[in-house]
């Protein structure tokens, strides 16, 4: 008789923005002629780029011609696209990364999620509080993670790294030592930025204890402020301690389009087995590639015309995370994030939890937004907005709030 | 310190495709002005049908303009493709599944993959001789096969299940009773059917001693003779012990566009747990979904002019396939596949091994076929050849098989 891997029964309901989604529907139910603004999930509104768009159709039309027809992709993906992101990514701010230790994939979801598969089940994580939930998850379904308290909401074998207004919301050194350390620079949901002096601590830290960091860096394309590291190789020592996941989604609008890649350098080694090995088995045994289509739309992310109307898109919301974070303060607010990332993080006035606040505002101003206790313990009391709004929405968010 | 999966480094070498290419460029480098003809890897050759091509150059427009623009896809596949598949696939053929038991997904090789995740690691699988080697691999990789024996090439906690001529490449059910069993159907590599009446004693087999059957029906689309089930759903019980794989890719083409799906019944459970949940656990946490685009392509398949195009590519494929066939039992070969499915699979002349004939097939007919014995132990002594050349160079390298 089978069994199930019982470590998924273990997982409390995944129920954030399913009761974000049924709080509205009911609200909208009962109020039909109130406009709701949502500023809640991560996701883009933007249209593809006019350089992409055409990189998209002229990749369409080899598929339909048998002389330039493609079919399986190599297992890491494309040269182009890899030398592309090495070229751009990494030589041009100095970062020794070669094309080869670049696996093209489908998102940077997947990559966060699959990457723990790698490690031993013996190995402890540490985690940010709040956090992403993906990287806990994927190590609860593992069976890395222990019992789960319900009443704390943390599981017994994770390392939990405060990430709270005292500190910046960037981490400390945890006092009990981490196999595997998951960061996200610049962050999702506090979005707060690392200095490269903080990182170079971490890595540092990293590789006096033997750990691995998996340094997720899907926002990088909204840092704005010099001396915030666009990549983990910036830091000395990286390449022995680091793995580096990035994303085409924010930085180019692909959340529907799915691309995204991970960077294992060779130097990263247990004993004399590379992560890079085991990360290439994994990826010729369990994956086939990115569509081809997809990859060359990922290389028109770095032409030219491609960099230049991607830099307009982020400005644009980028102006819509400047006139939450503005708009936000002026109303009294305290808050933060919203400068090198599209995330903007608020505490919810007097003694609010951050689901009172989420009622408070759908109610009062008709804007939802995503509570920030949905992220971990540390995020009680504080609430994400995001950037990815058009600019007219984000606007009349804005005034809405300010007049309640 | 941190410590890897040690379970990857169990894993024998996957030598087979690369020392393949290895052995044809020290050929080809030796003997420049031969013509060197593929009929090894399972790749297609034709381009994608023009009402494909349609339907990806409008999803793409769709994507250039912020009023049709898609950003992340429902976490199991958009409604207008799951219909269709429910309908096409399923509906037409009076199998009772549901849209929503139907999960989109970038390939069936990911979900063969991945599949076996949700099942606990104590579950013991058993595997048809030969195999397409991604279903020993990842349950390798999970901690599932025990130890290797490098002599016999096989895991000591795997059912192996012989598929020969004396069984018509259809396996008897096993002595030892599996938790989950692989089926692949049209056969990879064997180019075998299965009968209705025999898939129905493995659905009842299954029923009965509470295994689950992972049916893997990617060359479902091959299948031209009567009584030869399209999927496994046509058999009586399969609600309650079976999973199903599919794929665009020898379908429609897409092994560089990259769609599949797996339908888990409602009915499929461990006691109160379904497996659909677990599943639909996995996608929302690990998966982000295949591209817009991509999915408004795996929609066309399904149109009339969809349908009327990929009929006339199948042919296609399945001249080249009756070619290979015929031609070699002319020749002299005892040979069989090719009528159900893309694959021929043919024995070597005498007492050859599967190497020995792939080195004689390349230096006296420069043909590149793919050797049985990198498919399981009781691959040797056969050989296989794929139906997806073009037509004339498959006729070309029947005519210098013939010629030796």
């Amino acid at each position: 008789m089978f069994k199930v891997n019982d470590n998924y029964l273990k997982l409390p309901g995944s129920y954030l923005f399913s009761t974000i989604a049924k709080k509205v529907s009911a609200y909208q139910a009962e109020h039909p002629d109130q406009s709701i603004i949502r500023l809640g999930i991560g996701d883009v509104t933007q249209p593809l780029a006019p350089a992409i768009i055409e990189a998209l159709h002229s990749a369409v039309d080899e598929m339909a011609d048998a002389a330039t027809f493609k079919g399986y992709a190599p297992d890491l993906g494309y040269e182009f696209l890899r030398n592309a992101i090495a070229e751009h990514d990494y030589h041009e701010l100095g970062c020794e990364i070669a094309a080869d230790e670049i696996f093209v994939s489908d998102g940077a979801k997947c990559d966060s999620g699959n990457i723990q598969e790698i490690f031993s089940t013996d190995n402890k994580i540490a985690v940010c509080d709040p956090v992403y939930p993906v990287y806990i998850d994927t190590n609860v379904m593992a069976g890395r993670t222990g019992t789960y308290d319900p009443d704390r909401e943390v599981w017994s074998d994770v390392i939990y790294m405060p990430c709270t207004e005292a500190n910046g919301f960037v981490p400390e050194l945890p006092k009990e030592t981490p196999d595997l350390i998951y960061l996200c620079f610049p962050n999702n949901p506090t979005g707060s930025a690392i200095t490269k002096a903080q990182l170079q601590e971490w890595v540092d830290y990293a590789n006096r204890v033997g750990a691995v960091i998996i340094y997720d860096a899907a926002y990088e394309a909204y840092i704005s402020e010099e001396g915030i590291p666009h990549t983990i190789f910036e830091c000395e020592g990286a390449r022995t301690c680091a793995i580096e996941l990035r994303s085409f989604s924010k930085k180019a609008g692909f959340t529907g389009t799915r691309l995204g890649y991970t960077v294992i350098p060779k130097d990263l080694k247990s004993g004399d087995v590379t992560l890079h090995s085991l990360w290439a088995r994994r990826h010729g045994t369990k994956y086939n590639g990115a569509p081809y289509i997809v990859q060359r739309a990922g290389e028109a992310v770095y032409s030219p015309e491609g960099k230049a109307q991607l830099e307009k898109q982020i400005a644009y919301y980028m102006k819509n995370a400047k006139v939450i974070k503005e708009g936000l303060a002026e109303a009294g607010y305290s808050v933060s994030g919203g400068v090198n990332a599209p995330y903007i993080w608020l505490k919810a006035p007097g003694r609010m939890t951050s689901w009172e606040f989420f009622d408070y505002l759908l109610e009062r101003a008709n804007v939802v937004g995503t509570p920030g206790s949905g992220f971990g313990p540390s995020g009680e009391g504080y609430f994400r907005l995001t950037a990815f709004g058009t600019y007219e929405n984000t606007v009349a968010a804005i005034e809405r709030i300010k007049a309640i």
